[in-house]
Formats: structure tokens, sequence, C-alpha cells
């Protein structure tokens, strides 16, 4: 029997299950609604049912070795799930004790940037890297932080919040009550917001000043930049320009090998990345040019929530 | 016998050798001029010399485990001061392996600011934590980040350059050639820019306006402000909020229980400390308000050179 983990990456809306070997090949994968589950012990259950089919479609020919779960909010330490705004479940959620009531196996929590780092270094391009760190550029921006092989926690286990160093104090209004955080400048939603404040400051003609505010997303930013759009050339632009900014304070901070970006903007790939990794090299420290590279991740983003979550698993079983 | 370890602390005028037990107190202490040796073996010489002398002087009755350097731009893998400004020594020193043809026990190396952390994590407040930062507030801005009871080194070595993380691009010039690195706002030397700055924004009177521009140093800053100049005492508050700032920062990147200050500056007491903390608390993001305490240093200024460099290689000796 082949032995297998569980990824499961839990969402505000709907969470992916998938049984993946440990090679990052995910083997069955299904699908939960977690709006519908406003009790989570019913949300497991129908986890479990899930699982249950998805080791049927296989032949029931796979060991279960342990379940890596991503949740925003997720505390490694405790294994719960804490105040996250985002899901129903209210106050502090023990959600691997949960899981362990089913299972007889490890269960390891954390949050999904965390994931996406372990999945890279696990499955991806971080392999063998012992200090690297990892940009999830999606609505928000995540961030997993490794050093020395090891995700970095620190004393609360929320450790690795990229996205909201302050960049500019008294900046952009932020989800989390304060101004001027990374994430409001770094992020695809970012990259939107920049885009209104150029299409304000600047007077050139631009096809997206037809398109309703409200629907102004990053692919229509990203589509315009690609037919030579200036003002969606310079929305990427000073985007890129604070990414490389923070990646540059990162490197000050904990030096590390390689930065690796995935996540929706990612997917603008060297429209993104060429400026970014130029900035970087201007901004950085005289002592560390040279020393770190800028790379999109080798996950493929469909997969990276599920495959990151069973990375988590497989990296602790690996490490015993 | 007593089992005691080697302090060596080198700085660009004179350097400090000290004997230091386990529980950090120095038992002999002696300095050499570092200026005067242009060639660095002779240097070393000159310090198995000393060293000669300071275990004469207690009669030979201690037996030497180990010996620690700081040293700036001290690279701890490799052992090697590298391209260091402000030392006569061109290009990569070997200095660890200079010291083992003297000695036959552990010789280890880092900057002085990684140096002092270690010294607050064996002999001082830091004890018994796993994950803290400490900022080292001279001249420059050094810092030292212990992340799971380790020295963060990263990559190269060169981790934990709190001090030239970027708070304002286009800033102050640095010496580093690049702007707006924190150093030039939060050290020593950044309070006296601070108050150059006010002394031409503001109109109040100030004791200090009488001080010629290049006498004006942190000290006569602090003294004013004492006396309620309020200038002066608006340049510490200015102090604080970058600090506290850059503190929130390295909170959401790696969570420590706790930031500690040393140094020059780090002697303002709470004339420093107490602004800190209240823009610190009121800066963190939410999930970190209430986990992490500032602190001042329970190392002395004078003895933390040689007690950090001890400390080095006593937390080696004891981790082994």
């Amino acid at each position: 029997m082949k032995e297998v983990t569980y990824g499961l990456d839990i969402g505000g809306t709907n969470s992916v299950i998938g049984i993946v070997d440990r090679k990052g090949h995910i083997l069955a994968e299904d699908t939960v609604s977690t709006r519908k589950f406003p009790v989570v012990e019913d949300f497991v259950e129908a986890c479990f049912s899930i699982m249950q089919k998805l080791e049927k479609s296989l032949n029931n020919n796979v060991k279960i070795v342990g379940i890596g779960i991503g949740a925003p909010d997720g505390n490694y330490y405790n294994g719960t799930i804490e105040y996250a705004p985002n899901l129903l479940w209210e106050g502090i959620i023990p959600i691997t004790n949960l899981f362990k009531r089913y299972f007889d196996v490890p269960v390891v929590l954390t949050n999904d940037a965390n994931a996406a780092a372990m999945g890279e270094m696990i499955f991806g391009g971080a392999r063998g890297m012992k200090h690297f760190i990892e940009y999830t550029l999606g609505t928000g921006l995540g961030s997993g932080i490794v050093i020395n092989g090891e995700i970095l926690y620190g004393h609360t286990g929320f450790a690795g919040e990229i996205g909201h160093i302050i960049m500019k104090p008294g900046g952009r209004d932020c989800g989390c009550g304060r101004q001027g955080c990374l994430e409001n400048y770094g992020s695809a939603t970012g990259l939107v917001r920049t885009m209104h404040e150029l299409l304000g400051k600047r007077r050139e003609k631009s096809k997206l000043r037809k398109i309703p505010c409200e629907e102004l997303d990053s692919k229509k930013i990203f589509d315009a930049a690609k037919e030579g759009d200036k003002i969606a050339l310079e929305a990427f632009d000073e985007t890129a320009k604070i990414l490389a900014l923070s990646m540059a304070n990162a490197v000050a901070f904990s030096s590390p090998e390689a930065i690796f970006v995935f996540g929706g903007l990612a997917n603008a790939g060297d429209l993104l990345l060429k400026p970014t990794r130029k900035y970087l090299e201007e901004t950085l420290q005289i002592i560390f040019k040279g020393t770190v590279k800028l790379l999109a991740s080798e996950i493929p983003e469909s997969k990276g929530a599920v495959m990151g979550a069973s990375a988590l698993v497989w990296n602790e079983i690996l490490n015993k």
C-alpha cells in the first residue's frame, strides 16, 4: 500500500481535500462547501465522509500517514483556527483535535501562506534550501519565512506577516484596521488600487477608463499592460517597486537564498518579476547584492493550496 | 581549575580581552590597541601575550574552554572578518583560524550586535527566551535576532541588519551608500540629525542653539530634554516613533517575545523607552498586541561587548 497524506485547504467559501503522495502528486481530490457548515463539527464530519469516498476511488489501496491543513489564521503551535474573520466559526476552533477523532495520525495546521512555503520546500523550487521566503500575492499578501529549514512561527505562532509590514505610515487603509501595510500595494488588490490612483493622476488615454470602478481587476490591468497601455504598465512598475523595497528589507532581516512569488498576481510573470528583480538588485545593501534569487514558484497555482497543506505533514513525518 | 572563556571585542581603535566565567563575571580584562597593528597576525600575537598575562594574574588557575570574538563585519559561518571599513586589515581575514594557531579550543566569531544579543540570552534578561530581538543603539544601529534560541545568520551569515532596513525611501544619506535606513534615525547619531532638523523647523528657544553644530551629541540632547527643552523632547519623541514603527514591522516578521534595547542611546532610559513602548503598542497589528515586551538590556553597557563575545562560545559549548 502506498503511503499518502491528506492535504486540506480550508477557504472561506469552499475547502479542497486531496490525497497527496510523497512526490506531491494529487491522486484524488474533492471540494466541500465551507459556508454550508456553520458548526465546525459538521464540517469535519463532511470532510471525513468525502475522505472515505476519495480512498474508495483509489480502491482503498493507500495508507494515510498524516493530515495537513492550511487555513486562515491557523496557529501551528495550538492546532487552532483563531478568530478567523473569513470563516463562520467564531472564536478559537481546535481543528486538529477534531480531525484526530477520526484519524490516528499526525494532524498539522498552519495558515495558507506558510503552507505555500512548505509546498515550495518539499515539492517545488525551494527543495534543498535552508533559508527562503515565499510571497503569496492574491487578494491579500501572505508570506511564509523559512529559517534553517523550518517555517518561522515566532513566539505567538503568527510570525511571517510581511503583508502587514507598514510601508507607508498614514497610507492606504488596510483590512487590519491600520494604514499603509504592504498588502494594500503589493497584492492583486493593491495593483487595482494603484491603477485607480494613476487613472486620477495621469492624463493618458487608457482602455481601462471605460471600465466601471468596481469591475476593474488585476487580470484586466494585466491584459491592458500586455497591449502596451501606459498607465497599466506604470501600475505594474509601481507594484514592482514597492514589492522590491519590501524584499530588500526582508533580506536585511533574514538574508534568504531566494524569494519565491506565488499566487494570482504572480501569474503576471515577467511583467511583474522582471522589474521587481531589477529594483530589488538596485535596492539591496551592498553586502547582499547578488546573494538572493527572485523566482516564480514552481508549484501550479491551482494545486498549491492542497500540495502545501500536504507538505506540512510530510515535513513532520520526514523529520521524525 | 575553573572553566572560563575569553571574550574578545575587536573595535576600530581598541580591542578588549576578558576572561569570563560561566556566570558572565569578568575575572580579568585588558585592552590592546587595534590601530597599532596594521598586520593582523601581529595583532593576534599581541592578544596572545596579553592573554598569557591575564591567566597569570589569576595564578594560572583557570582552564580556557573557548574563545568568543565580536568584530565588525564578522561572519559566523566562515570565521572571517570581511571587508571591514573600520579596521586596517583589508579583504577577508580568517581571524578564528589565526587564534586557533595558539589555542586548541573552539573559536567563534560574529558581529558586535549579534554578540550583544547572545550576551543577553546567556547572561542577561533574555535567559530562557527562544524568540527575541536586541537593538544596539550606538553611533550606528545594530541588531541581533534570535529565532528558536539561535542567532539568525541566514544564507550569507549577515542576517539581522535591522539598522539597514529602509524606513524612508529617498531619506537621510546612509553610510551604506543608500538612503533612509533606520540607523540614520534610530541611533545616537540619528537623534542628533533629528535635532538638527527640528532646530531648523521649530521657532522655540533651546539651549542647544548655542552649541556649534559639530559639537551637538546625544548626551547634550538628553540633558536638555531632562531640563524640559521642548525641541530636545520632540527629538526623542520622533526617535521613539520611528524605532517603534521598525519594531512593529519586526514583530510582523518574526513575532518575538521581547525586544531589548542596548547601547549608548539606550541609557536615556524611560525618556526613550516610555514613548517607544507607547508607540509600539499603538502600532502593532491586533494579533500581536500585548504579545511583545520592550525592555532595557540587563547587561551593563561597559561590559556588554566582552560578555557578549564570551557568551558566543559559552553557547556553543553548552549546546554540544
